[in-house]
C-alpha cells in the first residue's frame, strides 16, 4: 500500500509520527492531509530516508539540485554538494545528473544523505538514447517507462515526471509569442520527441500506466512543468496554464489510485504576478503541495539568482506555496561549486522562514523571538546558535571586534547601549 | 526658492529636465509631482550633486550607507566604500559616520561622487556633545540645530531628522511589550535626551525653526523613523504607528513652508505586514516618498541580511515605497568591506528592479526583455553587458567553460540548444 492508501484506512504509520512530531502538529492532521492529497511523504518502499511531510499546514520545505553535466562530472563532488546541501538546511536533494555516470552519482548520494532524493528519470531515457541510437529524441516509450521504474527500483522519493506537455500544447508554443520557448530539460526532451514522432506524450497517453509503476513503490509524482516560462516574458501565458490545467486533470487521476503527488511551478515570475500564480495553482490542482522553482523575480541578476529567487520564492511561499528549489548563484552560467550551493540553500532558508512566519506556521515566530532577544541580550553565542549559517556571521564580527560589548557598526554610539543604560 | 517653490510656480528647471530625462517621462508630470509633494529631488543650493527624483512614477532608488564608528575610522576607505556603492548603482549615499573624524569623511565623499548625498546631523550634536561636555544626552537644542545647520552649510542634499519621536511617545515604548525598544541611532540619543531632560524633542517642539533652516539651503528632509522595530516581533505596534502619525502631520507642514520632505519606514517587518504597512504610510503621510530600510523579513540570517531585506524592499517597493536603503551582509555584526557594500547594493538594484517591473515603471520590462532575447541568442557578452554585475557571472561562466554554445549545467543537454536544433 501506498502511504496515501494507508492514511485513507487511518493507519498512523511511523512516518506520519516522525513528520508529526517535525512539525508539532498532531498526527491525525497528517493522516487526513496525506488522504486527501493536501500533503505528501515522499519516501520509496524501499528507501531509509528521514520521513519529510510537504504541503498544506506544514513548514515550507526546500530542495537542492546537485548533478553533472556531460561536460563536467565528478562523482565525489556531487556527493559533497549534496552533503552540503544538507548541512546547511536542504529538505530534499534532486539529483539532476545528465553526465555518463549519472547513474554512479545517483546512487553515491542516496547512500550520503538521509534526506529524500528525487529525480527526473526523462534524463536516463535521453541520455541513453543519445548513446545508443544517436540523439535523444531517438527514445521510444519503452526507455521512458523503463528508465522511471529503474529509478523506482533504485529507491528515488520522488520523480519529475512532463506529463502535461501535449501534443496540441507544443504546437501552440511554437506558434507563442514567447522569447525563451521551453527552458525546462525534460520539457524539452518531450517536445522534441512529440514533435519528431508527430505523437502524443506517452506520459501524458500512458498515464495510467505510470501510475501503476509509482504506485508500486510508492514514489510521489512531481508532476513538472515543462512550458515554464524562461524569463519574466513568458510567464503566466496560455501554454503555462494550459499545462497546469492538464496537471490539475492528473493530480485527480493520480489521487484515484492512492498516489501521492505535487506540482511544479514556475520559473520567472513578476512579482506582481505570484500570488496569483500560486492561488490558480491551489485552485485548479485541488491543494495539491505546490513545488516552485524559484520564482525569479528579474533576469538582469546573473550570479546572483539565488537572491532573485528567493524574493520569488518568500512571496510563493507566503502566497501558499509548500516546497522551494532553491537556484543557485551559477544559474544560468555554470554548474554550481560547493559555495554556490551553499548560497543557494541558505537563499531559499531565508525565503522559507520568511514565509512561514507570515503564514503563520508552527514554530516560526517563536525562533524569531528567540534572535531578538539573543540580540538585545548582546548574547552573540546564541545569535550565532539560531543563525541559519554561524560561520558568515561569526567571521563578520570578528574583523576589527574590540569589545563583547558593541561592534564596530556603532562603536560606543551603539543605540542598544545608550537606550539599556539611559531609559 | 527651493525646487518646490519653483514648481508651484510652474517652473522647468534644469534638474526638473534632467531628472525627466532620465526617467524617460515628460517634464511637466515632475513639475506637478514636486509641486505637490509626490517626487523628491534632494539638491543643496550649494550642491553640485546629479539630480535625481524619488518619488511617485519614477524608478525606485536605493541608497548606500557608509561611515566610520569610533572603533572602526579610515577615511580613504570610507571614501572607496561610498566609490563603490555608487559604481554598482547606488543613487545616493548617506554618511552615517560617527568616529572622531566624521566632518572630514563627509567632506572627502562629497568630493568624491555625484550623487545626493545624506547625513543624520543629530550624531554630529550627539558626539559633540560626548566629546565635550561628557556624554550625548548632555547635547543642547543649539547644538542639535547647529549640526543641521554646519551640514546644511556644507552642502548635504538630505538630512535625516527624528522629529517624530515625542516625549509622550518615549514613556509609551518604555511601556511596551517590545522586545528590541529602540534601535535606530538617532532614534536613542532623542529618546535618552528627552527622559534625561524631561522636556519635548525639539526637532518636535521647534519643528517650524528646523524647517527654516532646510528651506534656505533646499535641504530635503528625510523624517526619520526613530522608533522603527528591530526586530519581527515589535513590527508595526502601536508606536511605530504613532511616530508614523506624527510624521504625516509634519509632511503636511513642511508642504506648507514649500520644504521638499520624504519619511522614512521600517526596519523589520514580517511579509505579511509589508504592504500594509506601505499603504497606511501612503495614506497617513500624504503620499510623501517612502524610504524604507529594508525590511528584513527574518531576523534568523546574520551575515545575509542584504537578502533578507532584498526580499522586504522588493515587496515594499512593489506595493509603492519609492527609496530602498539598502542593508549589507555585515548588518547587525561590523562595519561593511567594500565586498559588503557592492553585495548590499546589487541585492537592492534587484529588489528595485523587479519592484519596477511589477509596477510597471518606464524602462524596467524593456531590460528583461533584452536579457531574454540575448539569452534565447546564447549572447553571453550581451548578457553580461545587461547584468547589474559583469564580473561575478563572467568568472562564473568562465569555470571549465567548454564552448561559446552551452555552459557547463546541461552540457550537451542544454534545453535551448535542443528546442533550437529540433523545434
Amino acid at each position: 500500500m501506498t502511504q496515501m492508501q494507508e492514511a485513507r484506512k487511518g493507519i498512523i504509520t511511523d512516518e506520519i509520527k516522525s513528520v508529526a512530531e517535525m512539525e508539532c502538529i498532531d498526527a491525525h492532521k497528517i493522516v487526513k492531509g496525506l488522504a486527501n492529497g493536501r500533503i505528501v511523504i515522499p519516501k520509496n518502499i524501499g528507501s531509509k530516508s528521514r520521513p519529510l511531510g510537504i504541503g498544506k499546514g506544514l513548514k515550507t520545505k526546500i530542495n537542492a539540485n546537485v548533478g553533472s553535466s556531460s561536460e563536467l562530472e565528478k562523482v565525489e563532488w556531487e556527493v559533497k554538494k549534496a552533503k552540503a546541501a544538507v548541512k546547511y538546511g536542504a529538505d530534499t536533494i534532486m539529483d539532476l545528473s545528465t553526465g555518463p555516470e549519472y547513474e554512479k552519482v545517483m546512487k553515491s548520494i542516496m547512500k550520503s544523505v538521509e534526506v529524500p532524493i528525487g529525480t527526473v528519470p526523462i534524463y536516463e531515457a535521453g541520455i541513453t538514447a543519445s548513446k545508443i541510437k544517436g540523439a535523444v529524441i531517438d527514445m521510444d516509450e519503452d526507455d521512458m517507462f523503463g528508465a522511471i521504474e529503474n529509478q523506482a527500483k533504485a529507491g528515488v522519493d520522488f520523480v519529475t515526471v512532463h506529463c502535461g506537455i501535449t501534443k496540441d500544447l507544443i504546437s501552440k508554443v511554437k506558434d507563442s509569442n514567447r522569447i525563451m520557448g521551453i527552458v525546462s530539460r525534460g520539457g524539452s526532451f518531450l517536445a522534441a520527441w512529440i514533435l519528431k514522432n508527430q505523437e502524443e506524450n506517452p506520459l501524458y497517453k500512458n498515464y495510467d500506466y505510470l501510475l501503476e509503476i509509482v504506485e508500486e513503490y510508492d514514489v510521489t509524482l512531481s508532476l513538472g512543468d515543462g512550458l515554464r516560462p524562461g524569463c519574466l516574458h513568458d510567464a503566466s501565458d496560455l501554454s503555462q496554464i494550459q499545462e497546469l490545467v492538464n496537471l490539475g486533470e492528473l493530480v485527480g487521476r493520480a489521487r484515484e489510485k492512492g498516489v501521492q503527488v505535487m506540482v511544479e511551478g514556475p520559473g520567472h515570475v513578476p512579482i506582481n504576478q505570484i500570488t496569483a500564480n500560486v492561488e490558480i495553482q491551489k485552485t485548479v490542482c485541488k491543494e495539491a503541495p505546490f513545488y516552485v522553482l524559484g520564482p525569479l523575480v528579474t533576469d538582469l541578476a546573473p550570479g546572483y539568482d539565488h537572491i532573485t529567487s528567493a524574493i520569488g520564492g518568500a512571496i510563493a511561499a507566503s502566497a501558499g506555496a509548500d516546497f522551494l528549489c532553491y537556484v543557485t548563484p551559477a544559474e544560468h552560467l555554470a554548474i554550481p561549486n560547493i559555495e554556490d550551493v551553499k548560497d543557494g540553500v541558505i537563499a531559499s532558508k531565508i525565503a522559507a522562514e520568511a514565509a512561514d512566519v507570515a503564514k503563520g506556521i508552527n514554530g516560526a515566530w517563536e525562533k524569531e523571538v528567540e534572535m531578538a532577544t539573543a540580540r538585545k541580550n548582546f548574547d552573540w553565542q546564541k545569535q550565532f546558535e539560531l543563525a541559519f549559517d554561524n560561520e558568515k556571521p561569526k567571521k563578520c564580527r570578528a574583523r576589527n571586534q574590540t569589545s563583547e560589548d558593541m561592534c564596530t557598526m556603532c562603536g560606543e554610539f551603539c543605540a542598544l547601549r545608550l537606550v539599556r543604560d539611559n531609559i
